[in-house]
């Protein structure tokens, strides 16, 4: 019985902007998921108990053909199935035994579905406990490759590497197009993350994002002034500088306002933390809801969007430096 | 005695990219001030009763070093007589009457110091209305023009020449650098106000802008970026294309947002108005504070912003394409 984890992450820069080639600066969160895996004689059982599904447990057969029984809304469901199933079919490829039967237990304190890449944390911690427990070591780059492949079967294609590769590898990553990276020399980033309790439509707002920049030129424009904002973050990143951060938080969130995927709630969430003396603000991941994170390192922003409306979860969550690994 | 009212205005697009040679379109709105000239022997009597100074009544000679005796504050009053001195010295110029002695009375239903035009409306009607009663009757580019020198004399050059070429002249208006013209076809635009109550610093967001711009491309982009909304608004303001002009504005406010000019109580007015079926929504003027402008043509946006907190009053303006007139 192995026990791996991964963490989650937040968009320092770039999302939205990447889809068009533009760099990207995800970066690791000290949020992690924990998947246990152990070796059974034949088929697939998964316990989860801590997705924010109300706790399931599944068991069923190894074709994913099983229906289970629990409370939980189907579309989630069938995600989370699908995930672990396409997690399975990868560890089989790569430790070369097609019927390996397992126990996976999941845990996760990761927000699901508020854009904080739960999906490819499970995943990947899912890849490295269930290789290891059958005496296979993959490397992070190794392991981010196979999770992307999972994300891109299950995500008809929509799947972006960053999320994978942050969380196999930690730490602050540049991802431009399908060049994902590790940022040298970047250990410390004091993070405070809001959370409306919802989410957006990922699809409607990245379709909305692309007519916009097809019908207008100052629209493609400030999708290229995203790129140029990243492009200033990574020289600064290293640095400590959390005012001159927070500066281009504070623009790449106008920016992405612009585009059309903020919202009453994210820029309202935005402003508690702002002015709270939060170095910087925006929102992160897809938007139209969900998550904002802030660079604050007193305890002022987080307090702030306790009592904020609108904002139902808060919680401080530093730059994780690792990646995967072995609990 | 003459009375004479004239338009206060919102930027229906390009605030502070106008600084930098970028078109802007200002546009005036169905909230007057009303200036009442009476020729008098010497001297300047000043009445003053709704120009949101708690009312005020000034009494003093010509060479403006009297120091009324009123319940407003010092600035607040300072800029008011600053105003009305400069344009009486105007109305001397023009009528070659160098002496003229005026009775001056003030009415405004235009919040002051909220970025409307309060003070470039006073100052065209004051103009209109006294040279007028001196038998003098000017153009309104005439009148543009001496209001524009009395704004430039009190704001230390600062002055922009659109709001007074708006207030006199009514209606939507093309402004770049210089040259302004009136946007001809424009007779309908349904705006909706919302106040703070409050005001920005606008020496310093404009000095914002200007570092923002100086230090980073990406924000001399953005400045550009709006230029190009304007543009591409000016092609669609004759169609009655809400909607689309509503799209604009709101790419326009999240650029504005982008360079640091908006604030918690402008984004939160916004989005109400937003959330409540407003074609668009986006801050008026210097922001920091003080107004946001909608398009909508039904109740609901007014009605969302009257429950809005920190929305302190709200009503409906719409475009007056009537500029300077005689009453």
């Amino acid at each position: 019985m192995v026990t791996s984890s991964a963490p989650g992450k937040v968009y320092l820069f770039g999302e939205h902007a990447v889809v068009y080639g533009e760099p990207a600066v995800p970066c690791a969160i000290e949020r992690r998921a924990r998947v246990t895996a152990r070796e059974i004689d034949e088929g697939l059982r998964i316990h989860s108990e801590d997705l924010k599904l109300d706790g399931f447990t599944v068991e069923y057969d190894g074709d994913g053909a099983g229906r289970p029984d629990v409370d939980a809304s189907e579309p989630l469901l069938e995600a989370a199935m699908g995930y672990v199933n396409e997690a399975v079919a990868q560890v089989r490829d790569a430790a070369d035994v097609p019927d390996a039967g397992f126990e996976i237990r999941i845990e996760s304190d990761i927000p699901l579905g508020a854009g904080l890449g739960s999906s490819a944390a499970v995943v990947v911690a899912a890849i490295d406990a269930a290789t290891r427990e059958l005496g296979v070591e993959l490397s992070a780059e190794a392991i981010a490759e196979r999770a992307y492949q999972v994300e891109a079967a299950v995500q008809d294609g929509e799947a972006s590497r960053a999320d994978t590769f942050c969380s196999a590898k930690g730490g602050a990553v540049r991802v431009e197009g399908d060049d994902c990276r590790t940022v040298d020399g970047v250990d410390n980033l004091p993070f405070v993350i809001g959370y409306d309790g919802g989410a957006g439509d990922t699809g409607a707002l990245v379709a909305g994002v692309r007519s916009l920049r097809e019908e207008y030129d100052f629209a493609a424009d400030t999708v290229r002034a995203i790129g140029d904002i990243v492009r200033e973050g990574e020289s600064v990143l290293g640095s400590g500088d959390y005012e001159t951060l927070g500066d281009l938080m504070d623009f790449n969130h106008g920016l992405l306002s612009a585009l059309g995927v903020s919202s009453r709630s994210l820029d309202s969430m935005v402003w508690a933390a702002r002015d709270a003396g939060a170095m910087g603000a925006k929102l992160t991941g897809a938007g139209g809801g969900g998550c904002i994170v802030a660079l604050d390192d007193t305890d002022d922003a987080l307090t702030a969007l306790k009592y904020t409306p609108g904002c139902e979860s808060v919680f401080r969550a530093e730059l994780d430096t690792d990646g995967v690994r072995q609990e």
